[in-house]
C-alpha cells in the first residue's frame, strides 16, 4: 500500500517535477489507454506515442513496411493516410499482432510527456484496473494522472482514478496520505458503484459514459460501441508501461 | 431550472470570457465565502475584496476611522496590523455591525477577479446553500466557480458545488446540460450524503472536512472550530452578491 496517493485531474494541474521519482499511472479511458491495452494484449511489440501527425509519419518511416502500423486520431476521427483510428476494436491480433504501432492522440500523449522524470509510468484504464492495482503494490509514492480532453477535466478518467484509489485504500491497516482530488475521485467512483444497484457495474458505466462529454462526442461520430468496450472492467490482466528514455510503451 | 449548469474546479480552468453573461456562484468554503456570509448576516454594510495587503490598507484608509474594519489572512493566519482574521466567528454583530469590511484572502479574491464579465456574481458556501439555489431560479446559464487553494483543487468547494448541482437538478422535468466536473461534483456530494448514514449531514461534513488539506491546515493552526462553523448547512438565508463595477460585496 502506498504512503502517498495523489490524483491529478489534468496534466496542467501538476508538473514533471512534482511527478519526479514517483510511480505514475496515466489514465485516458476514452480512448488512448484503453486502445493501447487492446493493442498490447493483441500482440503489438511496442506502441510509440507521438504528439504530432508529422512526427508520427517520420517515426513510422524508420521501420520496414509491414512491420509498422500508423494509428491515432484528431477530434476523435481517423487521420488521413493512417492505417488505423483510435477505436480499441480496430486493434485486433490480425491487424496489429507482432507489429510496432506508431500512435498519435492529443491528450494521452501530452499526459505521457509530463512523466519523463517519474520512477515508473504505467497506463491505466477501466479494462485493466485490477492489474494496475497489483502493479502498484509496494510502490511508496503513487500519482494517478488523468489525461482530460483539451485541457478539460474528463469524468471517466476521474472515475477510473477513483476506482484505483478505492481499491488501494480499502481494507488497509494504515491509510496513505491522499490529496483532495483523490478523495473526490473516490467519492465519485463510490457514487457510481452505489447507483449500479442491481445493474452490473459494467452496464452502469456504459450508461454513465454516454452522459459524459467524451461519450457524447463518440456517439456523435458513430463510435458509440467504443463506450461499451471502454467500460469492460478488468478485461485484461496486462499493464502497459511507458519508457521515457526509449519513448516507447511496452509490456514489462 | 438552468439550461446549462457548469462547474469549474479552479479559476484557472475557466476564463472571464467563458463566464461572460452567466450567473456565477463563487465558492470558497474554507473560509472566505463562509466568513463573508457571517459578516453580512451580522450587519456589515459591504465587504470590499482586495487581492493584496497594501491595496487593502489603501482602500481602508478612504473611510473614516470607526467606519471600517480590516480583515483577512495569509496562509490561514491573521495579517499584521489588521483588525480581524478570516474566522467566521470573529465577524460578530458587535465587531462588524454597520461597518465596511475591507477583506483580503488569496483564493476567494482571485476567483472574484475572474467574474468581471458575468451577468451576476453570487457568493456560495455550505451555510447558505438553499438560499443560493433559490436565487438561481430562472437563471438560464449557471456556473459554479470553486476557488481552490493556491491553484489546487479543494474538496470542500467541489462538495458544496455538488450540493448545488444536486438541488438544482433533482426532480426537474428537463435536465440541464451539465459539464463533466458538474457530474463529478454531484457524484462526490451524493457519496458524502450516503456516508452520513444516520449521522446528521452537518456532523458528517465536519468529519470529512478534517480530512481535507484545508481542514488539516486549520487544525494545525488552532482553527479547528472553523470547520464546524463552515459545515452548518443552510444556517443563513442570505446570498452575498459581488458588484464588479463598484468592487463590493453586498446583500442585494
Amino acid at each position: 500500500m502506498p504512503e502517498t496517493l495523489h490524483v491529478h485531474f489534468l496534466p496542467q494541474l501538476t508538473s514533471p517535477e512534482e511527478l519526479a521519482g514517483r510511480h505514475v499511472v496515466v489514465v485516458d479511458v476514452l480512448r488512448a489507454t484503453t486502445t493501447i491495452c487492446h493493442a498490447l494484449a493483441h500482440g503489438v511489440r511496442a506502441v510509440v506515442p507521438c504528439l504530432e501527425i508529422d512526427e508520427a509519419r517520420q517515426r513510422a518511416a524508420r521501420y520496414a513496411p509491414g512491420e509498422v502500423v500508423l494509428g491515432g486520431e484528431r477530434g476523435g476521427l481517423p487521420i488521413d493516410g493512417f492505417d488505423l483510428g483510435n477505436s480499441p476494436d480496430e486493434y485486433t491480433p490480425d491487424a496489429v499482432g507482432g507489429k510496432i504501432v506508431v500512435f498519435t492522440t492529443s491528450n494521452g500523449t501530452r499526459a505521457l510527456a509530463h512523466c519523463h522524470k517519474a520512477e515508473r509510468v504505467l497506463l491505466g484504464a477501466l479494462v485493466n484496473l485490477r492489474a494496475v492495482c497489483a502493479q502498484l503494490e509496494g510502490a511508496a509514492h503513487v500519482d494517478l494522472l488523468c489525461a482530460g480532453t483539451g485541457g478539460r477535466v474528463t469524468r471517466v478518467d476521474v472515475l477510473a482514478a477513483g476506482a484505483i484509489v478505492e481499491r488501494l485504500t480499502r481494507d488497509v491497516e494504515s491509510a496513505p496520505e491522499i490529496n483532495d482530488p483523490a478523495y473526490l475521485a473516490r467519492d465519485a467512483w463510490r457514487s457510481v458503484e452505489a447507483a449500479a444497484d442491481g445493474q452490473s457495474l459494467i452496464e452502469r458505466l456504459s450508461v454513465e459514459l454516454r452522459a459524459t462529454r467524451g461519450g457524447r462526442n463518440l456517439l456523435g461520430i458513430g463510435h458509440g460501441s467504443d463506450l461499451e468496450v471502454a467500460a469492460q472492467i478488468d478485461k485484461f490482466s496486462i499493464v502497459p508501461q511507458f519508457d521515457p528514455q526509449r519513448d516507447e510503451i511496452r509490456l514489462p
